[in-house]
């Protein structure tokens, strides 16, 4: 990368002609002084931005990225998708017999990926301890009956789509997801991302930090409200059992250590950068991760609607979000996905961009952090005019 | 029930630790002084809240209570549910062989009673006189081409989903749902609510007053707009032949005489409270109406979406209302109905709790009214405290 | 038609009792003095409004009406299922074997003209020589993966459901849509519309008007921005190509010759309103061209839902859109087609109206101008008061 100059305040390179972006960045931190961020931008396999910014911030120390994770996982769901050792529209049961009780014996790999199954918790709710030990969270999905009829509705999968993706990968492969994760894609090519953190990798991981300073209130969780923790949002986030963001549930080590799918992860923006670029982009000598017809087939988006759970609009593929105007992750192609943290991995084909944005605080309200997507964008429209 | 002590100007009952309740309907009179209203909780098969206030209020006076009576309907559907006396996977037809006219051959039961058949009316509308005559109404249903494409769409078929149920019960049973519902369910239980008012009864009915008192101007009926009449609105509330509020259609002794079964229905709070609870709690001897998995049946969310004839958020299972953020009913198990008058009949489930409600105004806007829902929410909120 | 008296700076005639809305379009161009707009209503085959008013209105001057092209297109497709050439539920391979590409084998005809099989556009998108080269476009419609997964989503077809129709009709005619409507609806009734505009008519042709007078900001286009030409409504309207509203498409020369189906067209109110009339309505001894059944099969509502490319809530039927509370077209029956500069035509069974609208300048926001919609909701409340 040609480094360019950056502005007062913001660390890190820019290739020539992306010096806005960190102009971008300066601002922010102007704007909101208790704000720190990592970003990180991949064009034609090359980082052109990698710069951070704030008090809080650093070059490359990792952090939970909450529901960032799930992208973690959908990727490991598209290289099985590449290799033909998962078909989509199988039942889920070709994989996972014991998953047709409750009635769901006809679900398909696509509905229950797409958050369109139903499955979006357990009951009786579940702790920490439950919700870590994958082989008890597989039994108890396997056992539970839908939340609504299955295929007429979608809503957030808070934590189960990480037990659904680690289930289908162990029965595939032998293996849990965060090892797939670590050997076959991050391990040979060099990215600072995991769904299971090791202990050695501890010594690099910052807690992320509230939403506000010290002496600023932190934003409520409605859901955890007396009387409100048996709604769908108090099922998927199992908010009788435990406020998952009060400690933020990336900030305990029993989740990292677990490799949760859902929510157990660790990275930073460099690593969601690269590893979102090498989907589709040669990095460092590395052949994409996936050929062009797997990409479409896991990022098509396969609903849209008003999340049951979060109340808000939503457009799923695979495992991925897709773009909309809340989530404004790029062209129609662009997939991804965000934590409650702010973050967010991100590729998008029709620009051949990827993205890896990190905030150190937690974001209000929660899901992709607005500036992280501006920053985005600033990329986004450089590449475009270069292009026209 | 344990006497608690009331708040000035609420009359009746609480017990032990739901005082708050009581306190909070003592706070809405201070507040609407117009406002009346009756409220009852049962929890675990015993009454915990039964109160009332306002200067129209009365302990025990029954009153029409609008589409709170599809509630009535809904819970009719169980019990055959329950007996394996319908299939909710049934093609329509199966019972109601006529039904097939107009290209509904392939509509199941399940389609048509969660509101997604698009049978939300007759053409031409029809007056009172036709809608009171079940066996003309079926007639007319059974001819009627849907207003949409049968599962495409979501609407609330305020009248007509009274003629699904009644004809049904009628294929079925031999017995019209009203006296279906008073035989096997409301008369060997005590439960003061009616799907037809015998004559007996009326002595003690009152009228539903309207939404405000002399002086105020009244809401008005945005379909009964010249040149309106004929929207999926008006099809669906019969506007073109005459408007439902003005006067009241429960307030017209013929609706409730007829055993209407969308809106012909009169109860208090008290028999709509007890009615729910025995569908799963045991209430003074007798066993909980439904099992287990009947009430998951037809309770389950079988479609959610922007309402075609109401242009809200709507949530159905079969025939009964889910929780949304409007009508904030609970947990994710809660299943109920309100009526235009604001009234409301809730089981839930998750907190063995039930509700009825039934306020001396029409509600503006129409639908459950947020204070009856205010005091479900207290409710359930000192039970879910005393949980955990 | 028996001349009414009309309000100041309004020309044209009303029948006796439709003077109301000569007045509603003289309070418009009082309140907008750069407003200029034909409309015009016929009632049970007669014209009982044709008015114009403004600096820049004609009585009789054609103009490109953008997307109101599509319901010319519609009633084309709608000849079709009237003559028994097309089966709405067929897959569209039946008639165009090449459209199996991409994994669209069994898209249903239903499907494809309500929106729903996700091809809205081509990629790489295309300019004005590609859209407007029918054969070509036809190529790569067929071989397009659709950008959603078909029917699991409604979106706005913005220029492919033109290419969609003139394919299926010349597959199943041998004719261009264009010529068959000429030849077989608009010639024989003497209906001023064109899907292609001969170069004979082009000396009747008036250019569509900016929004707004020399001086005031024009409205901007979102999907114009850089890096925001490759989200679905971008796609859909080819913006990372040429921006479709500047110069207005339908003020190109090429654009109105070739006939595209979807944006091509040009008509006078006078026509839309003749048009739509002769769907239901005897016309000058002309017998309606469509039977009950087809006009039911063709206007039913197949899909409500949020606007995948619009963003906006929408209704369709069989290429024509459906009323709701923006396209507040009528009745439930009502169905016809609006275009960004804001004319449109419906027609409405349940009053035995049609109307044509066609203002000068292009509406802000697109689509349906709120000015006409008003004009005929005028008219609708005349005739539904003399029908009470």
């Amino acid at each position: 990368m040609i480094e360019g100059s950056l502005s007062a305040g913001v660390e890190g390179d820019v290739a020539e002609g992306f010096e806005p972006v960190a102009e971008e960045l300066g601002r922010l931190t102007a704007d909101f002084p208790s704000y720190s961020a990592q970003f990180c931008a991949y064009l034609d396999g090359r980082p052109v931005v990698d710069i951070w910014a704030g008090p809080d911030a650093s070059a490359d120390r990792i952090q939970g990225v909450f529901s960032a994770t799930k992208g973690m996982a959908g990727i490991c769901i598209a290289v099985l998708v590449e290799r033909g050792q998962l078909d989509l529209d199988a039942p889920m049961t070709r994989y996972w017999p014991e998953f047709a009780q409750g009635g769901k014996g006809e679900i398909t790999v696509r509905t229950a990926l797409s958050h369109q199954a139903g499955l979006i918790g357990v009951e009786p709710q579940v702790g920490l301890d439950v919700l870590l030990d994958h082989p008890e969270m597989a039994r108890r999905v396997a056992a539970q009956t839908p939340f609504w009829r299955p295929g007429n509705g979608v809503g957030y999968h808070a934590l189960t789509i990480g037990t659904l993706v680690d289930e289908l990968v162990r029965r595939i492969t032998g293996t849990p997801v965060a090892e797939f994760f670590a050997h076959e894609i991050t391990g040979p090519r060099g990215i600072d991302a995991f769904i299971a953190v090791p202990e050695a990798e501890e010594s690099r991981l910052d807690d992320v930090l509230p939403a506000y300073p010290d002496g600023i209130e932190q934003p409520a969780n409605p859901m955890m409200t007396p009387g409100e923790e048996q709604s769908l949002t108090g099922v998927a986030f199992n908010a009788a059992a435990q406020d998952p963001f009060n400690p933020p549930i990336s900030n305990i080590r029993a989740t990292r250590a677990a490799g949760q799918a859902a929510v157990g992860g660790a990275a930073n923006a460099r690593g969601l950068a690269r590893l979102y670029a090498g989907l589709t982009q040669s990095v460092d000598g590395h052949r994409p991760l996936l050929s062009e017809s797997t990409v479409a087939a896991v990022s098509q988006l396969q609903v849209a609607g008003t999340d049951l759970v979060l109340g808000l609009p939503t457009r799923f593929a695979i495992v991925f979000q897709k773009s909309d105007q809340r989530l404004a992750y790029g062209s129609h192609r662009a997939f991804g996905h965000d934590g409650a943290g702010g973050g967010f991995g991100i590729n998008d084909p029709a620009y051949d961009l990827a993205f890896g944005y990190v905030p150190r605080r937690m974001s209000d309200p929660g899901g992709a952090d607005a500036r992280g997507l501006a920053l985005a964008a600033a990329v986004r429209r450089i590449v475009a005019a270069s292009h026209s």
